[in-house]
């Protein structure tokens, strides 16, 4: 199944994906209030918004294994996972721009695999946590890497508002050794196999889930593979995975 | 001004205080919508909650020179006010109990002033910053000092269920040298005034908001003074500070 979530009037509204048509729901598509309410036509405009309504936006650090090692070439490989957040204020929708903040001379793009949870979890054993995982979508975990570094916390330099674009698609399926890829202005950057994850979707939601509870419409940013760099004023940026789709943003320079 | 959040059945309920009374609002008082419904007489078993409703919890670290030297004997003083988050999930209300989690041998107290969002803010200059401030209470920035070192991300030791006690009322002003003072089983463990603070509340405004919008309901734990130390199990925990009360918590073990 394919959901995605858009902008009618002033409401953000759930719908699921049926060939050329969009079938508009009651409720998110994991509660029990998400009844099918209409039909219509799916349209290139529709105002699309990020497939998710995070109390929480965890990510991973340090996932794959050659982006430790082109970021941190001394370090060992992680023995668990390197947790981190970004603010719900960060979120940006496809299409949308990310704004490169005066303070930060080197703004990243990362490509990543999110999950999105459909049930609430604490200390989820492994069938608990796959069970509670409702879908998969794209997100950018935009980094002002010079931030990153001088602070040494990574709340301010991951945390700018627009730093969090996620999207177009949420699908319940995604095959295991599915492939992600990035791209700024059509040129190929990064590209990874899921199976390149150091720790898979359900080692990191039963790691996450012993210390904090996940709720219904959390995300989860997995990780991003080798190949990040730096974004400019007038990019374009990509993150793509067949059946989910491409997750398409602009860049331009913050106005103070 | 005073308020309190309290449970009233299924409902997150706001109230201001007059007197032995609580006056039952429509809504959060920072927001238009706030009219009075009705006056009870105020009990002592009233179930308070956290009196705010965030979209996400900031915090900002070292922000007392004697705590600084206290952890990190050898660093000098941020130039910066350092930021870091907490889940909203780690919400605890007063009375509610700290679980110390089996991965941890060492959980510590850290008494902070908290400051509560009125209106939405971006880029706050320092008059927008002092406008956008609807009020003041208490926090424990509860921390797996052990986790918090290991990690080097703070987020997963600061970011347990019930690591974040708040409360108990919601005051509109305080005096600009207050009293926040920390107590373990009645034994004064922290005492400073909030002249200490490095970054007055007003820097951190301005300076989150270079970064991150702020939203009305969210929270902001100004930093912890000297004295930090270790809980056990069976401890009761207070933050107190005139006009807000006190901050009252019981510690346990968390059972798996």
């Amino acid at each position: 199944m394919q959901y995605i979530r858009y902008r009618s009037g002033s409401k953000a509204v759930w719908g699921r994906c049926a060939g050329d048509e969009i079938v508009e729901l009651a409720a998110p598509p994991w509660t029990e209030q998400a009844q099918e309410l209409r039909r219509f036509a799916s349209t290139s405009d529709l105002p699309i918004l990020p497939p998710c309504e995070p109390t929480k936006i965890l990510c991973v650090g340090k996932n794959y294994s050659a982006h430790v090692k082109e970021l941190h070439p001394d370090e060992d490989l992680p023995k668990e996972p390197l947790l981190f957040m970004k603010p719900t204020s960060a979120l940006l929708p496809p299409n949308g721009t990310i704004l490169m903040p005066p303070q930060s001379e080197r703004v990243d793009y990362e490509g990543e695999l999110a999950v999105v949870i459909g049930k609430e979890l604490s200390w989820a054993s492994e069938v608990e946590a796959q069970a509670g995982i409702f879908g998969y979508t794209l997100a950018n975990d935009v980094t002002a890497r010079d931030l990153q570094s001088k602070d040494g916390q990574w709340t301010r330099g991951k945390g700018f508002d627009t730093f969090c674009p996620v999207g177009p698609n949420l699908v319940t399926e995604i095959a295991e050794d599915a492939v992600i890829v990035t791209r700024v202005n059509g040129e190929e950057r990064q590209r990874a196999s899921l199976t390149q994850m150091i720790f898979s979707v359900i080692d990191v939601i039963c790691y996450i889930t012993k210390c904090m509870t996940l709720y219904p419409g959390d995300i989860i940013l997995t990780g991003t593979p080798e190949g990040v760099g730096p974004l400019q004023a007038g990019d374009t940026v990509e993150v793509a995975m067949a059946g989910i789709g491409i997750l398409r943003n602009h860049v331009a320079l913050r106005e103070v």
